[in-house]
């Protein structure tokens, strides 16, 4: 790892636990026993170290699912894998991260936005398409709507006075919406499919 | 009628149709057949105006949901005559209001957040709870993260950035994921009564 790669590093575990704006860059130099001087060298400035890590996080978030089982061979195990990873991914990002984002860091949150818009959204009406035809999802949803709403909800978590973190934790809350999204959907062969699947992954899990 | 009342629901036609800031005090007073001195006989201002049609239209939901069947007799059929409720409700109400009510008149906005705070998000914990006591709805449902999604998701619609006006109509969005939370929180007890009962209702319609 080249030291540019090791801050980067370092620096998204700092963020994730702390937030945005409480890590300094002498933090990060400290923690990674460099001087600042040579962070500098690397990043203009603290916004360009956060865009990067910030892209380099959504990167990774592109690859993970594109390994995952391709819609058209098994949806179901698709979604089962996308729920797993979230519960990892979100386990360990402190909720103030997203807002402090929006507010002081445009051109990154520009970035998600189109992300959300970009890859997210599409995703998401993909998966609708594909398991309406495959016989998982009620013929009947309106795609559009399900799939912003869907998006929206997945953001809302994030909201400090929607659900105060003092009182919730982003595991239970993207785990309780996801689901409740894919039973809203589900057809009787969805619905029995995803809850054999989810044994089938927790009993290998064991 | 009073003249009062016929001056609150001329407001409350032209405010749904219009929003409130295109509707002046002298269209009203055009429209109610008056002159704008009684208007201000009646009411201080426009302030004073929208906050009383807006207080009558909250009285108006509340006594309305008092009159469907009670949750211990027939929790069902009282989801089922809310759903066509909320169809007509939203009907004939132009999107801007609530945002123009937000921006422009922030004492009924409190009034509003209010009373979704204290008789809404109440309502829905009430149902979710009664209705798994019931075996209508899975046990699991995390009941305090499921109706504050619900009542996020309920006003969600009534953004203009999200569901574009042009694009989308409150009626099918408000049909669409009332539908899509109740599919996502049924047993199948649940769903199979649900569907009956709709089946049912429109029948008697017809």
């Amino acid at each position: 790892m080249d030291t540019k790669e090791k801050i980067i590093e370092i620096a998204n575990e700092q963020f994730k636990r702390y937030g945005l704006r409480s890590v300094t860059m002498d933090d990060i130099a400290r923690m990674a026993g460099i001087s600042k001087k040579t962070i500098y060298q690397e990043f203009a400035d603290k916004n360009q170290l956060v865009l990067e890590v910030f892209t380099a996080e959504l990167d990774k978030d592109k690859s993970a699912i594109d390994c995952f089982p391709v819609l058209e061979e098994d949806l179901i195990k698709h979604l089962v894998e996308l729920s797993s990873y979230m519960r990892d991914r979100f386990a360990d990002i402190n909720p103030m991260v997203l807002n402090e984002l929006q507010r002081y860091y445009p051109q990154c949150w520009q970035l998600f936005e189109d992300f959300k818009k970009e890859h997210i959204y599409k995703q998401i009406v993909d998966v609708l398409e594909k398991g309406k035809v495959q016989g998982y999802f009620r013929p009947e949803i309106n795609t559009e709507i399900i799939a912003l709403t869907r998006l929206e909800q997945m953001m809302s978590t994030f909201d400090p006075i929607k659900f105060p973190p003092s009182k919730f934790n982003q595991v239970d809350l993207q785990v309780e919406l996801f689901e409740h999204f894919l039973y809203g959907i589900f057809t009787d062969k969805g619905r029995e499919a995803y809850q054999n699947q989810k044994k089938q992954t927790n009993e290998n899990h064991n």
